[in-house]
């Protein structure tokens, strides 16, 4: 089934205690697509600057990506400079630089009108509804949200939720959204806002699915091999609907297993600086690992 | 098989956000003690205090569980006072009296020495080696430990370690002890330690085991009734211990099966008060929970 993602794409700047990588391809809208190639052929709506090289377009065409919505337009290319502390958990942003992304109002070209799966990366509320408008019949509608939307367009967001099948985020702004201090209820509340399914990412520590199979949980994949952890959400994101979109079979667990890959390559992703590992990586090997992940948890 | 347990009986005053309990019985070793009976008949190594009432023995009694080497002696029983914080993972101590068990020595009844399986929970390591030194040929010893003795007696609990099947511990702990911010890599140095295999305890995101058979994950089983955490590691110690003594057979995977074991009788005892919940629920609500925490993670 056809897939869609609408997102950022950007150039990063990543510091870690073990090094540096210097405005390499990043972006939710990247990260989610590069992954989401070795299941299928995302379609690709976003936009970059002149300073964007036609190296990074060919990456995306090489891999499959459709990338027909993708925008290129006078300015620059999103811009973001972090560093990872010592724990490689937390972050502090440096720099950043929207460039042509602070003003950009996706519009989707004819041919992906009608995406039967779409993922909303983390944007404003309003602007992930105006792509969905746009949308003439999608199937699974999944949407990624985050702490400033939460905390200064909470009404856009409200009107957005009972929109989506399902609605993923941070465990802290489940917590942030709801007013609960307990995961399990933050979860079960942000359903009664509107999504059919809650994805709570928790990092290294995986996450949780709320449905009405009921509560899911998932360890993160053990990797000892954690090189840069940028784009491991929507590495995480990009698993689970390109593994739903290339297993359209609407059966009871579909979605527990498309987080089983989400968490998978997610974990590949960490491994290398930016997309390096994942581009890297087979679809071969991430059902290795999917097997290994099983086994880890098997009892 | 058999299973001692040797630690802590206290009194526990505990406040949370929802509610308080007074001098409520509490310790490592009741809530090993009383997780443990639900499988096996447990063996009890404790000092209790002039104040402890009779009640309490026989609590302990009516479960099956071995007594003869409780001590009580002329003065005041353990005794903490806690409070949670409104996400309840975290806790300040308000007030410690350790009382009797300040100065205990444990003494390992006769009947006793013939022990197969052995939980040294938490206290000094030269206490625990010589635990360890009283027991005739001990199949499998497990041991706890806090950063108290990481940060303070090292070396002591350097000499333990290689003499451990296992070493439980805090996934903050393991990285004080190994200097590595990686959990992964953390569990790995710690079994270079010593210790036949590491349980690293992550709270309300679970666990990870560290074996030959290599590295296990166990994300906790999600309760959104949290009333106490108070106990859930020694639950999810006893839980473990427990099982083992109860299928005895060497199989591949046999720890996994404890740790699930341990995951759910943890998430229970945190249900309730103290000891409250634990003393309420059955073999059978236990491998009911197992059941559901399987196909919760099955996919």
């Amino acid at each position: 089934m056809s897939l869609l993602v609408v997102g950022s794409i950007a150039f990063d700047t990543i510091h870690t205690p073990h090094g540096s990588a210097q405005r390499v391809l990043g972006g939710s809208a990247s990260y989610f697509s590069v992954v989401a190639s070795h299941f299928t052929q995302p379609r690709l709506v976003g936009v970059v600057g002149h300073d964007f090289p036609q190296a990074n377009i060919e990456l995306f065409q090489d891999r499959g990506v459709d990338v027909r919505g993708l925008a290129r337009v006078q300015g620059e290319t999103f811009f973001w400079e972090g560093e990872y502390h010592r724990d490689m958990n937390t972050r502090t942003t440096k720099a950043i630089n929207l460039g042509v992304f602070e003003h950009f109002q996706p519009v989707l070209p004819g041919e992906f009108k009608d995406s039967k799966l779409v993922f909303l990366a983390n944007s404003a509320p309003e602007t992930q509804s105006k792509v969905l408008d746009q949308v003439d019949r999608p199937e699974l509608v999944v949407a990624d949200t985050m702490d400033f939307w939460i905390n200064h367009q909470r009404e856009a967001l409200a009107r957005l939720l009972p929109r989506l099948d399902g609605l993923m985020l941070n465990d802290s702004e489940a917590m942030l959204l709801t007013g609960e201090t307990n995961l399990v209820r933050a979860g079960h509340a942000v359903r009664k806002m509107g999504p059919k399914f809650v994805i709570l990412k928790k990092g290294e520590h995986g996450a949780m699915l709320f449905s009405d199979e009921g509560v899911f949980v998932v360890p993160a994949f053990p990797t000892e091999a954690v090189v840069d952890p940028t784009g491991a959400g929507d590495s995480f994101a990009g698993g689970i609907m390109a593994s739903l979109a290339a297993d359209p079979e609407r059966k009871s667990g579909r979605l527990r297993r498309a987080m089983a890959y989400g968490t998978v390559v997610a974990s590949l992703t960490v491994e290398g600086f930016g997309l390096d590992r994942l581009r890297k990586t087979t679809r071969t090997e991430i059902d290795h690992r999917l097997e290994q992940y099983r086994q880890m948890m098997a009892f």
